[in-house]
């Protein structure tokens, strides 16, 4: 890699879950639209075809007239071989298939379990990491072997959960992990000050204080210029409170399909005065079900969102998949189309291109005080020449502090039951998760049904 | 007061709530039973008859044949008077009267919502705890102005949160909280260890090192002598997990009325590797209420406790009540009983008379490293001349800090909500609460039903 | 104040010391040159006409052709009437006069105690803090009182402690203190870089992690893009330990009377591994006086930098004031001239228009994990609207712990003494004070004697 | 071992430096007076000879009238035979010899240096924790492999970098270190007590909360039953500055050779209001030089102390080995005499015996919350059955912090370049040590003379 004259050349880029259908698209068109960064990215997958594909998709990038950066695409069969020395690794997997997928979020539902997303928390999150947590240590330790000096950008969810397994297993990594959820509630906080003075606001010159853990995130200020959000959010929140104003705010690209009215996000600013910051679908799924998710009837008509289901999901991949083979034959062209997501600022920020500084997950070193050390936690961070650091984010408000520091620990736990690979030590947040609230013995007869129904990827665990 | 050759004489007590029928007959018996100390006791209470009852029976002890230390009682009509001089100062109050209680503990139940206790978290334990808090800091304020220098052991409840509030008051209080729970959980590792190796043990030399929150105690360390009691109480749960072995090793003359059988604490241990050190109906109201208090049959026939309803407490009382007639009238003799709790010994430890290591409540100064600090926490203490200083107990275990950690922040919520007199921040602890799993318009309304009922101690607050 | 289209208009400034001649012209300089902000210039000065020259001298920058911002510059007759509605204040006063100055730097010299400033530490610094700390608790009264939400930037020394006393008088202010020593550094980092590299880098393209205490502050990191830089200033150090490369790296406006060869900067680097970052005139003063300033001789020839005589200030003031007139008069023309102080980039920031990351000085919360919490240090912090939020800047390193724990625990003693008006409490810092090698009784003889020199400004302590 | 009937029989103590004529006479002394404890003790030297007399000298205890307690004493050729299956592990040994005792204390002399006993810091400290570092690196992993379960009692110096090394070389050690310095200041207390009340209070019923580190402990408070000492000490000193009152006080068979008048001790806390608690000749050697140590006369005719010379070490210990002879001759009887240490009582405590609270040296876990975590400090603790455990003894008191927070870093940094075998960080303390106030370059001289003094003991490191 080399940098003159403000452009970075021949940077090294390995993408984990290189055949991704989505985000790595994504990346792909972020990338040819950031000037001053260009080099190779290093495609891995354990679907090989897939990687291929998209190493024909995207270096059809570059013949873009509107690329401004060219990337040599190369799918690769090991991952020794893409990391090898990588400036940055990026990791975006999916950890099984839907087939576990549709175990993890739909398998509670007959206990009345309800979960709109189901990869984070939940019942659904913690499976899904007991999957997670050993593939992550194979790429950390991998990491540490080929390029322990680079900067590791992790996109799969749990996110806390995946961040942490890194630290844990190579203490020494340079790892971060990356949600654009706080952006939509940025969008939605310049939706509230256009409404209430006219001014029109760019997402990112809404500045937040963020606290909280991935997915359960929360803003203890928002600020516009010299004008304070939080009694212009109040204001419209109780007026807006039923009503999908600020609906398109949050129109992400990847959550497009499952849109809400915020009305989750609104009802817990006025209850707490503290501005929860994720989607409704997420943020449901961290308090106590009978606030959100009590039934089916309830998360649709009284909070205006949807349940994901992974059909849906399946179905959507279908679309992927076919939209995928266009591409590669030129029935389909190839569009430029920027994210909104930062990956590429922050790695030219990582590069001594500019300072920025923005919401990423690491793990707690005082950054909040009120919560435990090392347990991986979402606030801003200066992203700098080769230093991505924590600001100091403050505690958690007294009043929010019994929601987040019981999910924080959970999370915490298990990791310590994916490290230490006991699934029993996972069952201790299973079973005292927010929406299980069923009896312990139904709760251990859930488990171990979603075990037994995932098992393919958990034979490194000692299923009694 | 003075001290010479190993006595301290003319100690003065104050005592609040000094027309107590049950706790202050039971100081009686325990400062009449102690050698190395004496003094005077000034009674005080709102109900300065019942004072007066008191005032009576406590000198009647000094005719004993065995009473080895005379004491001198008096009721006196303000808290001024009790306080003045005090070296001591003893709370132990009933925050409004049965008839509060009764709302506190049976109006959740129409909601499904049972509580053994209902005096400590729960519903019951949060509205209990908006008529305490404006009482402590009563209580407080006498205690700054009349005899800033004194110690101050409370046993009312909601423990923590009383502590709490007097430090919050007078941030130079020397005041912490006593509980015998812990107490019962050493009896039972005594009955353990003797059911294991035939060694008989008393109560104290069963050493613990106790982590937590009042009535949510757990011991990271048991020991006797050369003995781990862990792997033996382990041992013991499996195999008496549903018989009422135990039983009687929590044999305490507070609790006889509702004996367990041990098995929520015994079930907590094997669950969690760490022993719960409290009494199951308190263990209980502090976990999901799915585990231990879905309905009246889970509780009684699977965890073999019962629901203590108030009806009982005040028939209770009535006997109560005709025993002080009779202690008065000289129907029923005085008798000496030691209670086994530690407020005397605490009290000649801090004059310093020996040495005394025990558990007590105290703010978090750093002993509970993951907890916030200023929350009130139960841990080991060190007891000597003119101090009770924590020892560091070391962090919560990862396993039980999500459960713990969640009631210590509510528990912190709620007594700023009381010292704020903002009704509604208590509701956040109340809404969140493990027992509370109704939607949050349920919980509001039974909310404001419990407000409504006890609105008589409530008139500091606004209430809309 | 209004923000439109990126423009700030009438911003109001107050300047507390805004007679000064050199501070002053420097701001109303960086004013003029800035882009996006105007707006007026309150002038408060304890010498009225010194603010009224000034009035004079900053209303004709507007002149300028080359002007990009206009300001209206307003002398005042009293701090209240400077503070009201100010949207920020700038404190950069002479606490007394250079008489007082000249005992604080020159006095300890009979005692061979030679200090090359004598304004942060040493004998010099503690006396100048006692009588610096209650005008700052004047002024932090006056901010709460008139302008509570005002940010407010100190330049004063002795910094750490003029911070501190803003904070321990009015805990809720918004203020910070700004120290340029660190860029004379960040540009001698550049020398260095460009010697080893050939590249040509801006000082603020190179990016440090700051901890310690002002004027002892240190790097923990410095890179330039993907350069470290710690093996590049390993090599520029020992080549040129001895010589002056380097010397005009660190020609700052305000301290190119005295410059030095950087020489006691490498040394420390050299024996230490991290970066000393301040002027050698300062860091020499926070060392063991037989490091770098065991006798004049040793600070001349083997160190090869001079003591500011206050002589030489107070002759130097001359030629300000002439200068004064000069500009007044038109004999001398107005320039504008970037002082390459962040002053203003930091207001433009804390008005929304634009991040930044500099180093500032702040109490401790936990930036800086091994010092005690409270005390006032140095790391990088964001600006963003309404926001001046430290980073996590990490623990001392081990190595110079020692060093700057014990500084920066006598400024915060020297702080309560200014507070509580403990004018001995000051002499457990001034006895303890590196320079201070001297026995107890000649320290306190010195001290008494400092202390009666400058006695016209400590009459709020009790002088025995 | 067994334990019935609180009686501890077949309990293992294994003696490193076994052969010691001194300390281990001191603990046979006291095994054999103390009461519910018996056993055997495996004494293991490098001077196997030395451990052989001990065997036959600790053997004739058994035949003293007044032995309550019997104890087999056994030489033992390797450390792994005197640890394999101990309960306890006791660590009292020289490291090296006089020889290199005598270029740690003397050579520095030449430079005006002075070190009244050069075992715990100053330049004697740390070239003497060079060589002892390596040894107990050695112990802990023999400890480790032989006996993990053990409770290690240290009693070399330098204290707090033995115990630090244990800790860093096996972080699952159970060890502490000894020191009876506070004991001495608790009878000082008494006899002020005495003196002001005719009160005669037995050493350790003079409570008192310690911070520090060894050999520079404080108290922050001292209290003989519901007497506060403070305003009596603070009398006392003032009456009793320059007189030799309290002298016999501090009358430990350890230091009777070396009497002061404890004027540092006075001195100290008249100017900080916080109890120095250490001898003076340890006080001393912490404190700037210019204080107490400026030269010969100064320590000798202003503060009452004398510097032991090593000659005299020597030649005491020639006395010591002609002692030796005669015991084991039976020329000279041997004699029940209790020491006054602590060690036995621990013991007894550690298996359960008793409670016990006192002063020890333990790695900061958060006791004293503003050092940083890690470093060695001297607080209270609990000993109860294996458990030894720090209570929470509070930050540094403000006035005091600069002088702890350098030492205790100094001796951090110690351990480092012990661990590392490095020998350039112990220079960093070297240097900076608060007696070393000559020119760094003069410094190194002397350091590296010393170093080449001591080399027979320094051959892991790399010596330049």
């Amino acid at each position: 890699m080399k940098i003159e004259n403000n452009m970075a050349t021949d940077v090294k880029i390995a993408y984990i879950g290189g055949g991704s259908r989505g985000w790595a698209w994504g990346l792909m068109s972020d990338l040819a639209s950031s000037e001053g960064i260009s080099g190779d990215v290093y495609l891995y997958d354990i679907d090989l075809e897939a990687a291929k594909a998209n190493e024909i998709i995207g270096n059809k990038y570059n013949d873009l007239p509107d690329a401004v950066s060219k990337w040599g695409y190369h799918a690769v069969e090991t991952i020794d071989e893409a990391l090898t020395g990588a400036n940055f690794v990026v990791i975006s997997i999916l950890p099984g298939t839907f087939d576990e997928m549709e175990s993890d979020v739909h398998a509670p539902e007959k206990y009345g379990i309800y979960q709109p997303v189901g990869d984070t928390t939940g019942p659904g999150g913690v499976v899904r990491a007991l999957r997670t947590i050993p593939m992550f240590e194979v790429i950390a330790k991998a990491i540490e072997k080929n390029c322990p000096d680079a900067w590791v950008i992790n996109y799969t969810n749990p996110m806390a959960i995946c961040v942490n397994t890194l630290y844990k297993t190579f203490p020494g990594i340079k790892a971060f992990g990356c949600c654009h959820e706080v952006f939509g509630t940025q969008r939605l906080l310049a939706t509230a000050l256009e409404e209430a003075t006219g001014i029109k606001a760019e997402r990112d010159d809404i500045t937040v204080n963020v606290v909280g853990v991935n997915h359960f995130t929360w803003l203890t200020s928002a600020q516009y210029r010299n004008i304070d959000l939080f009694p212009i959010y109040r204001e419209f929140c109780e007026k807006h409170y039923d009503d999908d104003s600020g609906k398109a705010a949050d129109d992400n690209w990847a959550n497009k399909q499952w849109q809400t009215t915020n009305k989750v996000k609104k009802d817990l600013f006025l209850r707490y005065g503290v501005i929860a910051a994720a989607g409704d679908r997420h943020l449901a799924e961290f308090c106590e079900k009978e606030w959100y998710l009590k039934d089916v009837e309830m998360v649709e008509k009284k909070w205006n969102f949807g349940l994901t289901a992974v059909k849906w999901r399946k179905q959507d991949m279908e679309g992927r998949l076919a939209k995928s083979k266009r591409l590669i034959s030129g029935e389909q062209a190839i569009e430029l189309k920027k994210t909104g997501e930062e990956g590429v600022r922050q790695m030219k920020a990582l590069l001594g291109l500019g300072d920025l500084v923005t919401n990423i997950n690491l793990p707690n070193v005082g950054q909040i005080p009120n919560l435990p050390l090392g347990v991986v936690v979402e606030t801003n961070a200066v992203f700098r020449a080769d230093s991505a650091t924590p600001v100091m984010a403050g505690a958690i408000p007294e009043r929010i502090y019994p929601l987040i520091a019981r999910n924080a620990g959970a999370q915490a736990g298990v990791v310590k039951a994916g490290v230490e690979k006991n699934i029993d030590l996972a069952f201790d947040a299973f079973c005292n998760d927010p929406l299980v609230d069923i009896p312990v013995a139904d709760a251990k007869e859930l488990f171990n049904e979603m075990i037994e129904n995932t098992k393919k990827y958990l034979d490194m665990y000692e299923i009694k």
